[in-house]
């Protein structure tokens, strides 16, 4: 996705060689006519794919989540990373493991709003070890329900989650991927056919 | 907004005399559609306003400061709750009580994103007592930024929130205004003039 990666080039900042800072358009700041497009992106490249419902998790997930739900018209469901005063103690669970802010968190869903007839599109702004959309695929499972895929926003490839994702047989659609961030420097991976 | 009443009354649960679970459309699971009729509805009552961004805290505050930036083809930023460890160290930082979950947390904002000629229309879910919202006004007051208003969907008018918000001279604009959750039902408070 060509004006997301011109994004990340002009205004992503690299850290570290695991840690891509985009919080002036992604996760802190957001550019809606760009969230617009990374939804209609998603649904484009999940057309074939009956969805009755996107997932993603809190919090910077929710924005591009959102736009790709509005755009297929099915519910969002964000799983909340802790349980507040108001959640249903009748709830969907799975331990994540946050490696960027070296802790471990639960994430809850209402079993409510998961059936065993609905079908999960997945969407998260990063994939980089497969912590969170693995959780995510967890609170799916105990649901019954069916993982359709999995939308990333910027996938981090020299970490292992997409590899762990598609080994367990889900489909990764990322609309960019990364193949380093080392020596301060971005390197996207090679084009890759997304419609095959 | 007769669509979020309705929306209420079928779906919402009074928790208790102070607590309004709302989790099936607007902070857990969300209806896109409606969500996008909440940010028309901002952008029509604040029409005369000169907006350079919409504000919001996380986590429930983003969709609805999502949808008004959209229609209002500005940036949205959403104000952490905790820093990470992307975060810069350079914020803009209120301390922020919740009664519902008796915790206080620092809310903090990247001083990049905000600037002393915004003009910035804030956007959040609830009001109550109003502890988010005058800790957003505070971090755009540190930024010498114009507060234009303050967009509510759902304001409890029993607890103070409105009212000292108000005392302070900024316009509220809450959606649907809540008399009374006593006797386990919501009572909305009688139409006001909203285009005075």
């Amino acid at each position: 996705m060509d004006c997301l990666k011109k994004k990340i080039l002009s205004e992503g900042l690299v850290l570290s060689e695991t840690v891509l800072k985009v919080d002036s358009f992604l996760n802190h700041q957001l550019d809606p006519s760009l969230m617009m497009e990374i939804g209609k992106e998603f649904a484009k490249r999940f057309h074939h794919q009956k969805i009755s419902k996107v997932l993603t998790i809190e919090t910077s997930g929710i924005a591009p989540a959102f736009a790709t739900a509005l755009v297929l018209n099915v519910p969002l469901v964000f799983a909340r990373k802790q349980k507040t005063v108001t959640m249903d103690t009748d709830c969907y669970t799975a331990e994540v493991h946050s490696f960027t802010k070296n802790t471990t968190h639960t994430i809850t869903i209402s079993k409510k709003f998961l059936s065993a007839d609905d079908h999960i599109l997945l969407i998260d702004d990063f994939l980089a070890n497969g912590e969170a959309a693995m959780g995510l695929i967890q609170l799916v499972e105990q649901a019954g329900a069916t993982v359709v895929g999995i939308g990333i926003v910027i996938e981090k490839s020299f970490q292992p989650g997409a590899r762990k994702i598609k080994e367990k047989g889900y489909p990764v659609e990322s609309l960019v991927q990364i193949a380093s961030l080392q020596n301060g420097t971005v390197q996207f991976l090679n084009e890759v056919n997304h419609y095959e």
